[in-house]
């Protein structure tokens, strides 16, 4: 019954909107000029592909919760191919090596049947079952993706892959990296006091309670902070049903920080 | 036999009260101000989720015995939330690999149709066949695990995960601290004359037998003792059905000291 | 057939009284005041479980040929409690490690019908396919006994689980010494001239013949001589057969020591 | 149903012609004296099987990028032998180890009813799983190619057989390069400065594009350049869709070489 | 069909004397006084045994060829039990593990039907599959014979089990020297050149040929020569069909000797 | 099916003569006194099963492309033996490795139906999936291999087996030389400039075209050259098709023996 499940999966021309603007329910902050460079690095990609080139591979990466999931989403939704898929390790909970590499040959050769696809491949450290004692991983499923990487979509249709790590050495040791991918795009941290006080702020707090946090974390970390914006913003977010806000959010965020070893 | 099985365990709004409540035959004991902090961290990691964040996972870890189960059984039935699960290992002995990630699949599906929900992961480390040694664990169940931790419920349903474990070294080496959980929140043994004096008293000795037993523990260990919560419980039972209740009960305590090396 | 065969299986109530005596083929000579204090070792536990206390899981461990299983099996016979099970590899020789763990299962499930049981597991290193070069062993049924052992019998049921290996440092390196047995019995050879003494004689030999094997071993090895008592029983018997008793029961003294490393 | 879908594939006299020209998108760009020789080595190979040896085998090496698979669909075609196939990674996504035996061997027994055959295996290392770390591949994929790889065809029957490789250390490794090839042509990169500038602007760039990439080039990476053809074109291509063309493409080829460490 | 084919397998009570006789085929050349006493310790086992002890396990162990398969056979027949079996690696080529362990199995089981029962397992290492790289070796059958070695027959039923290897080391890292036999007899090479003269005048050669034999090898090796009694007769074999029989033998037992490192 | 089609396959006194016969497609040249030499030894070994031994395996062994198949193929075909059969990894493509046991284990019971049966097994290594890294090699078919190699055929049957392998040293480190081989015969390279010319000669070349050949080859490499018989006859067989033979040819053996590092 998995095989007549994902026969039922519709075919090309489907959009999977709804999942990736789940992805970013904390929208997109400008918190720093980088935050541009990478959204326009997709656009050049995307607008390559969209005139004329067939294929084309990026990998988005950067240390965990530093946003690589949300840009990835960002950058698919304003493509407006008419083919946009995304896939993610929690969509294969419970699949087997095969019913992933079956999953996903699906989503390609649907892609196939679009002049203009645009995948997203979410977490690819996970898909794979990378664990890095051994390592271990999933031979099966590294050979497949390898594979539907680097297949040409067929006649004078045109594909982009967006794919997201927070392990990139990982890919580095499989030697995906060169054969793989056409381009890199590093995803850093929320870097400096200044970058995370613009991320506070939009992030929901009052400049007050921004200031209040800033202070509190530099008299403890210096400046050379360094978070992901996904933490920034559950810092604030767990703040808010609490008494001193500022207080609870600079311990948050020191807690992530420290954790971060 | 076994999906027909999956498919009767009644759906979402089941509450796992009895398993959780026999978690705590031993009463939560005060025996020091950590008990407080502890529930303390717990009540506003869910009043957190209990308003607006859609998702926190908390990891409770410390020594053997020392009280993690009992703490998060306990703030678990404290939140009233309407979808309570607890996952243990004992839950799922004679199951292979897929028939586990099918079985916390289905409750977190289940979980994900309650508005507010909480699922206590007891011992994450014999869930995914832990073993020091190699390391050796099952892929395929850490897999499933840090997908499904990872997973927003839908729409703006909310969730907390309680995860507990005697090994968080084993999370640190499968990469899953920083990726997976929220909040981390650290269960030490009682430590410390006083500690103990309180947690024998409590525990059912009478004043007279807690300070004799205390004498001759200190007498050999001196005052730096360590020793886990349900190790003193155990120890007081034990010696209940003997005649000479405070020697039998400091010998039990000196063997479980030893034994820690 | 496998499955129905388990379903045959007596449910509780059932006794394993022929496998437990065939066991103590020997007896339990009282060479030593070790076997004394070992046999009130075990008396004080199960007298707790009969008294109060719900579970109480026991390791027996020493060298080879020490009586570990005898002893087991004479504890578990002389608790009288209605529900008396015997696990041993030697019931399980074909199994593979599904059909083990059912097989543990069923057992532990029918114990938790008795309102007092005892379980014996009999070479649990051998249960759990040990060997030490690697070191290899079967992770899913070493996950199970865990599981199994740390498992409250339910309401106020109550249970004792005795545990015999050889192998002890197998345990300490699959972590489960600390977390699963509540107590540990050492169980020692034959050690010194007296108990060997003892033991020849109450084993079958006339004071005369036990005193001549005596002086014969002491000329070579000193009197520094250890051996279980179950080889010590076996050299008695194959010099039976003999025409010069004591000088063959000496030379397999003497062997089995030397093959001890 | 693979069984029946391999029945299906329609025998001998077959030609991949499609597949192959496929892989020639960007043509044979004559930027260096090398590429005349590689097609000219590959030319006496098929016309010695033309003429009367039975088989003969080839491994097409080098670097990611290169232009082996272009090179060998090149010279399979020119052959014009009755039965030509490409057996790539690509096509036996999903497949299981048996399933790849199985397909390659059909190919095989298929090409063993032509007078004269040609086949390429693509990305050897990516068929048989290889991957560096351990290393890891399928012994049972190994070892059938190995075996049809030497095995010559029937009767009087003649067969090349060409294969490509960016990995040649793992066929070394795998003890394959003496016993299974009967020759190895080296593919290089593009490497110095004429030859690139040759190959910019015949792969699409003005003359005066062509020199100011070449300038920027220089200026950045000295004269001591080494790239793929692949990756030269796709700077190309990149640019087109850019108002700075030769700036973009410079810094494409840029990364291109800096990610080759 | 295995397991018909087992369940017609003819139950108790059964004699392998026409394959044990085969093992016999050279005869038992008494070319030395340790071929007297090897015998003699089994007849000294095999008669506590018929006596009164349940259960004998020995073990036979010698460098490869030097006679111990023979000399197993020739105790099993002379031992005139009526239950005689024979367990080699020739008769479970073919045989997956769990078929090996439900072969062996049966034979213990019919065994247990028998009032005096005698079994022998030949090379026992290779129907462990031990392989000295790793090493390797199958857990599942270790681990039954491990416990089928150990199982006490029923009742007053009893046992001997005669096993050979020339890999005894394996044995002892698989940690069952001491735990699965209560004897062990070396069988060691012919050794010197009187005990090589016998065997050779014993083993067909005239006592002319066997001294021009003797006086060739000796005028290579020395007189420290040690060569299994299976080559010697061997060697005697090859020589039979040639011209200058010593020259051929003493040829051909020198390459023996080379070859054994 | 499988079954069914190895049911099939006529049994005794079935002759492999065509496939035997395509092994020498290039005949016997007796380039060298060695060749004499090895083949004498086979006779030897064939006359004496012929007479009166029962079994004597033979290990033929040597570099890649000195000739083994060849020579082996030879031998069994002078034998005129009413039962040969050959055994290679060709015919075994796509078998798993139970079907490889039943396969050749087919052919051990159809050559024990005939008085006398010689078997040659090619590529010993390849048949059990030997690869140097690890090592790896099915465990499966070395025990099955093993055991069938030291089985004697029943009553007065005979047999002889010749084994070809290029890695003796898998072998070696499978413990297999001393346990299985009676004989080991090493078949070595054509070695100095002599032999090389009278292969080249006798494989097809003029007497002016092998002299300039060797002149080239001496020029370069000296008179120390070492290169497989095959790999001579097929530099011989590329230059035919070619104007500058002498050349062509000299360039081939240089490249051949440049591989052989
Ligand atoms: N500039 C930004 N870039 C990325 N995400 C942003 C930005 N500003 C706000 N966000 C929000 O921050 C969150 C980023 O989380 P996201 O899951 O993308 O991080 P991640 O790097 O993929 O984390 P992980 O390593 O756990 O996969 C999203 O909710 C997103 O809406
Ligand atoms: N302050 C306390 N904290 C935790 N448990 C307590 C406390 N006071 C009494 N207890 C009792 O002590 C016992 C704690 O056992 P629990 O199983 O929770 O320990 P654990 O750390 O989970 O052990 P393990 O490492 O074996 O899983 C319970 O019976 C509980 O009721
Ligand atoms: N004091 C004693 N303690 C234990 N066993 C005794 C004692 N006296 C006599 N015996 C007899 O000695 C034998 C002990 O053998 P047992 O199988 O219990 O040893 P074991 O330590 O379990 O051996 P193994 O390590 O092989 O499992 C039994 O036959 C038992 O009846
Ligand atoms: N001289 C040339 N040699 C090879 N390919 C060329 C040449 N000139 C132009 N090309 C074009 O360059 C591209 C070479 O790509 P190709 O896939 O053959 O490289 P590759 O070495 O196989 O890469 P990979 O290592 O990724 O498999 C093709 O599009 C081909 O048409
Ligand atoms: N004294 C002897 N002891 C053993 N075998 C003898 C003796 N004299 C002659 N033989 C003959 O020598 C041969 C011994 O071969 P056997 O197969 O028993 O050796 P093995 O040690 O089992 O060899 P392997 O190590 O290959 O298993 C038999 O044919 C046997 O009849
Ligand atoms: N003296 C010779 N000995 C062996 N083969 C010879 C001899 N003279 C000519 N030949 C020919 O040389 C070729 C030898 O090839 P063969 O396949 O036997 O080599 P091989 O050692 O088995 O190679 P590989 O290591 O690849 O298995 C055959 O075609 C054979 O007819
Ligand atoms: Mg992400
Ligand atoms: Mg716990
Ligand atoms: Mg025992
Ligand atoms: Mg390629
Ligand atoms: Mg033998
Ligand atoms: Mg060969």
């Amino acid at each position: 019954d998995f095989e007549s499940a994902l026969g039922e999966m519709t075919p090309a021309f489907g959009v999977a909107e709804e999942a990736l603007e789940r992805c970013i329910t904390g929208g997109i902050i400008k918190y720093d000029q980088t935050v541009h460079q990478i959204l326009d690095s997709g656009k050049d990609i995307i607008s390559a592909v969209r005139s004329h080139t067939p294929l084309l591979s990026v990998l988005l990466y950067g240390p965990p919760a530093s946003g690589k999931t949300a840009l990835a989403a960002r950058m698919a939704l304003d493509s407006e191919f008419p083919f946009i898929k995304f896939i993610s390790p929690q969509a294969m909970v419970g699949f087997n090596d095969m019913m992933k590499v079956q999953y996903m040959q699906k989503i390609f050769m649907d892609a196939d049947k679009s002049p203009l696809s645009i995948i997203v491949i979410d977490d690819i450290e996970d898909i794979i079952d990378w664990i890095g004692i051994g390592p271990r991983f999933s031979v099966t499923v590294v050979s497949a993706i390898r594979a539907l990487l680097r297949q040409n979509p067929p006649g004078d249709k045109r594909r982009v892959v967006m794919t997201t790590t927070a392990q990139r050495e990982a890919l580095s040791q499989l030697n995906m990296l060169d054969r793989v991918f056409n381009a890199q795009i590093p995803v850093p941290n929320v870097q400096g006091l200044d970058a995370l006080n613009r991320a506070l702020a939009k992030g929901g707090m009052t400049d007050r309670e921004a200031e209040q946090t800033m202070a509190l974390v530099e008299s403890e970390k210096g400046s050379q902070i360094s978070v992901g914006i996904k933490k920034v913003l559950e810092a604030v977010q767990i703040s808010q049903a609490v008494d001193m806000k500022s207080e609870k959010c600079a311990e948050v965020l020191r807690a992530f920080m420290v954790s971060q070893y």
